[in-house]
């Protein structure tokens, strides 16, 4: 079928729908966050990018931590709050209890199944966002949410955002594994079959 | 419940499991890539986070340009062949049907149903990575993947990946609406009313 082009801002890769925890002029504040990704494999680093005018780019640039926090299916209302009203305005801090870690500056929200507190090492100035590169200090999570040791996604339960539909979705039905069913087809290519 | 650490490299944010497009030393090269978000909002940017040993490293830093190919659930087993065997060893040039935009070197799968091209803005030099921030030029989709002009997650299929489990997943149910259900939130706690 035909290729057509589409407004640039209009796709939809789902993102894993993450809460950033900050100090704010020395108080705790949270902000939806949805865009992030792992930016180097030794050590573990997330990046994360916040627009320039949010509170909680002003609070990282000050205080060089944050956390990322994952909400489970039942937080989606409470998640959604701290993405719509700002840290300018509004007192986040008494929505969720918190715990730290090493960090001082990295409140983590104790109602997430998973959390991590980071420690900025790089912040990558662009036209209307800041791309600020963590090191992640420490993952922290509980052993319910464990299966032979391993967090397990079908028990953590987060969720996913897509946009611009702006629809948040649960994780679904098992299609494969990585670095497994890629095995086979290398296997039957090298015998000369079809792929 | 208690809080535990675990190893810092094990943990489960579910990525979109995406396809790297790349000329490697003027031949079509994929690889599957998993640790990508976007990184500005206007213009719209992606970073994508390669190992620096990886063959589609050396092919961004030569030509400057990419894509980013989204597969459908389809496509399991041909997008996990893409990561497991090195462009330095294997041709994969005849993989897949690819088309062309505006790019020269940012191949595009004609069979996945979103595709991006992307030309290079910044690479930030981490210890084992490089996370290649690229500006979005196009975005290609059909007729058959939009809803009311818009993509479509539920006619698109992407899927995910969880590590370190390395399980592949389907998007799952609808289980909110973003931008919306804080509102509601937000009103209640205007009037005084619990959260």
């Amino acid at each position: 079928m035909e290729k057509i082009t589409i407004k640039k801002d209009l796709f939809c890769l789902p993102w894993t729908q993450t809460i950033l925890g900050t100090h704010l002029e020395g108080n705790v504040n949270f902000m939806a966050l949805d865009w992030l990704t792992r930016v180097n494999y030794q050590p573990p680093m997330l990046g994360i990018c916040v627009n320039r005018n949010n509170a909680s780019s002003t609070a990282i640039l000050d205080t060089q931590e944050f956390s990322v926090n994952v909400p489970n299916e039942d937080m989606v209302e409470i998640t959604d709050y701290t993405g719509i009203v700002s840290g300018k305005s509004v007192d986040k801090s008494d929505l969720f209890p918190v715990f730290y870690g090493e960090l001082k500056a990295a409140p983590m929200i104790t109602s997430c199944p998973l959390t991590m507190e980071c420690k900025l090492v790089k912040t990558v100035e662009l036209p209307t966002n800041n791309f600020f590169i963590g090191e992640i200090i420490n993952i922290y999570t509980e052993e319910q949410f464990l299966t032979d040791g391993k967090p397990d996604v079908k028990k953590i339960k987060p969720f996913l955002l897509t946009m611009p539909d702006n629809q948040f979705w649960s994780i679904g039905k098992n299609v494969g594994k990585a670095w497994s069913q890629g095995v086979a087809m290398r296997d039957r290519l090298n015998k000369g079959q079809k792929a």
